[in-house]
């Protein structure tokens, strides 16, 4: 034992890290995620941790959240400090595109889950690291609207496959209500939709009042905008909902037949999953159509947990080509630790072992190593126990790392293998070329 | 198309990032590494990107790689700058089992696949982000001398699945080179295993130099110094060749009965994937038994591809508890970037897809949504064609993202759906509930 000063490790607030055994659960569901964006047709890309300060600063917002890298003693000449790490998957994506436009086959479909950081207060639901999955479609010059719907549909089906408490993945339209403000003869619609979005922070009554003190909107134009607000539904019948607010424009037409189409499309999931709500805003300018924001039905209050919409142009600040697309991106981290802390994730396996091979003695751990490399030859996750043992103290390893099959080579020459079944409690003669654990 | 400025991305030097097709072969290869770590038991975890400064200094060395955070806009109280990338995955490793000692299980067994970082000049073989894999076995007190055999044949067994150039992982144990070095009365081991170490770098006359003038060997030792070192063999006959040095001591009995055992275990390995190499020194004093380091053939310069060693004591630094280990690393990057720029990573598809669905019309893109629904039900990875468009560019589509098949729903009422192997370029009938994908 050294004698050397101890410094004692605690956790990092706003840096999650797990057990093995919830580790276990993540893994399981970063493969289910995978699965359905690669079912799909997505393709994997990943880009570095960090970007050019210039390019995670070419549109200009969320900079003071940027974590900048400066190496422990710089050099002259020293670029640490122009790198940041990213913060989010969009911004990597769009420099990825531009970059390497001329090697990508349009359109293109891709997935990206990687972690994101950002410098900020940690509270409940925000973290300074954490994983996102995102998807993305996009084209030159066009991609048809019938990915709208796709995106929310894969992204029900990642959450419908994690198992997790019932969500809403809300919907709405951008042109809905930038068409409604235009009909109702507002000067600044962008304005008022970025007063809209307050309103699950400030509720209806303050933003009736920020639309009339800050942009003078009369009491009846600020009584349309909460009623346009207030419609929610999740049919399509909201489309006639908002017909019945007596406002027109020709944007307004083409937002609700999108939205009409994009509900229409997505009628077989089930009941209350996909819900439009003309509340939703996604204050970024970014987005010019369908704006999708998913909470849990239980916890309202906790943040999105997926979040996207439909864009005119990803690559802008980086290349001169129109890059229109749609996108949707689920929060992992944000998910899974809710439901770490909900005590909602039952604890997976501490090892992947699906079978222990116990040592009967240091004479036969030749036996032993033998036995696993077998039944591993035949693709079944296998450990040795570490040393002989008693007996007792093999199976009571397993048992503590979840690992549901123990396997007794011969204690005696002429005897047979044997198998022990940890949750029947059952043991059998068992043959090492032909034996296979349940459920493989 | 916006008038907005344009920053022209480029690559960042140091930070790695691949096309979707190159990607796709990356993954097969963290599918492979992962599948492999599994079979052999190990769990996995991950820990955060971030260590605060005083844990990756704990051991005070090569901190000046260390890439620290900053806030762009600090605020008062901002811890960040307190806060460091790791820059292996052995601090993390042993500060997360101090933190978590009461929770885990032991010996425990766990592999580590995650991005580090280092602030160094990037040259070849040398990232200032790249992926390692690592494994280590640890336990309280004491880890049976079989896992030093175990983890390279795991290594192995990785590297012979991926499919890289040859390879050789030499092995050597720290305790006949210090064993040998008391034998010949030097009085400080460790400096002599330093200057060794340098042999690389400096040649055996650099070495000879550096252990006569500055550790003041007589000719006579220095001589028996490079001749140890020069002693190389795949088999258990190293013992032999180093015996007949005539230099004798307890610890290098031990030593060599140690490398024995390793050589012995691992004597069904194809010859020359593990070779027992006693240059092999591995600078660090960190470690106390086995060493060992793998090369390519073909680029002995290129630097390790896996390194690692028998270590007395994991979190000294972190825990009064002594935690003896053995552990591995793979340095994914590493390999990976130099097949890539040696031309020998056979490109992959660059999309998931196996089957591509044609849209034969507009009317009949309902057709094509649902062969598609159909398809993916049966779990085959399948996409839709954007758009009813003009059936040789569909297909084209197919060939240039590497999809093996294209599907055909009826163009007209009653007829059967087809598929085409693109690969054959045989079109025939199918169904959509019985058809399978070759290799599915």
């Amino acid at each position: 034992m050294s004698d050397q000063q101890i410094v004692r490790p605690v956790p990092i607030s706003g840096f999650p890290e797990w057990l093995p055994e919830v580790r276990t659960v993540e893994l399981h569901w970063l493969d289910r995620i995978r699965a359905t964006f690669e079912r799909y047709g997505f393709c994997s890309i990943e880009t570095p941790s960090v970007e050019a300060l210039e390019v995670l600063q070419a549109k200009g917002e969320t900079s003071q959240e940027v974590y900048t890298l400066h190496r422990l003693q710089g050099e002259p000449g020293d670029d640490a400090a122009r790198l940041g790490l990213h913060f989010d998957l969009t911004v990597p994506f769009a420099r990825y595109v531009a970059q390497h436009f001329n090697d990508l086959v349009f359109p293109f479909k891709r997935y990206q889950t990687q972690r994101v950081w950002r410098g900020e207060r940690p509270q409940e639901g925000r973290f300074r690291e954490f994983t996102q999955c995102d998807i993305d479609v996009i084209n030159p010059d066009q991609v048809p609207l019938h990915f709208d719907a796709e995106l929310p549909r894969i992204v029900h089906e990642v959450l419908t496959s994690l198992g997790i408490p019932p969500w809403t993945i809300n919907i709405n339209n951008r042109k809905v209500l930038q068409g409604f403000y235009e009909g109702l003869g507002l000067p600044d619609p962008l304005a008022v939709i970025r007063a809209v979005d307050k309103l699950d922070k400030i509720g209806a009554e303050g933003v009736r009042r920020l639309l009339a003190d800050d942009l003078k909107l009369d009491p009846g134009q600020a009584g349309a905008v909460l009623d346009l607000a207030s419609v929610r539904g999740s049919g399509t019948g909201v489309v006639d909902d908002i017909a019945k607010l007596g406002v027109s424009s020709p944007l307004l037409s083409t937002g609700l037949d999108e939205l009409g189409f994009v509900l229409e499309e997505l009628a077989d999931l089930p009941e209350g999953t996909v819900v439009a709500d003309l509340s939703i805003a996604r204050g970024l300018d970014y987005y010019t159509g369908t704006v999708y924001e998913g909470k849990f039905t239980d916890w309202p209050g906790y943040g999105s947990i997926t979040a996207g919409g439909r864009y005119a142009d990803l690559a802008g600040s980086f290349i001169r080509r129109e890059l229109p697309g749609v996108g949707l991106s689920i929060g992992l981290t944000r998910i899974f630790a809710k439901l770490v802390a909900e005590g909602l994730i039952e604890p997976g396996a501490k090892s992947p072992s699906r079978v222990l091979v116990v040592v009967p003695s240091d004479d036969r751990r030749a036996d032993a190593v033998a036995a696993a490399a077998a039944l591993r030859g035949r693709g079944v996750n296998t450990e040795t126990y570490h040393q002989a043992d008693k007996l007792g103290k093999q199976i009571r390893y397993a048992s503590r790392k979840g690992i549901p099959y123990v396997w007794f080579p011969p204690f005696e020459d002429g005897r047979p293998h044997e198998v022990k079944d940890m949750a029947s409690g059952e043991q059998t003669e068992a043959d090492l070329m032909t034996w296979t654990p349940a459920g493989a």
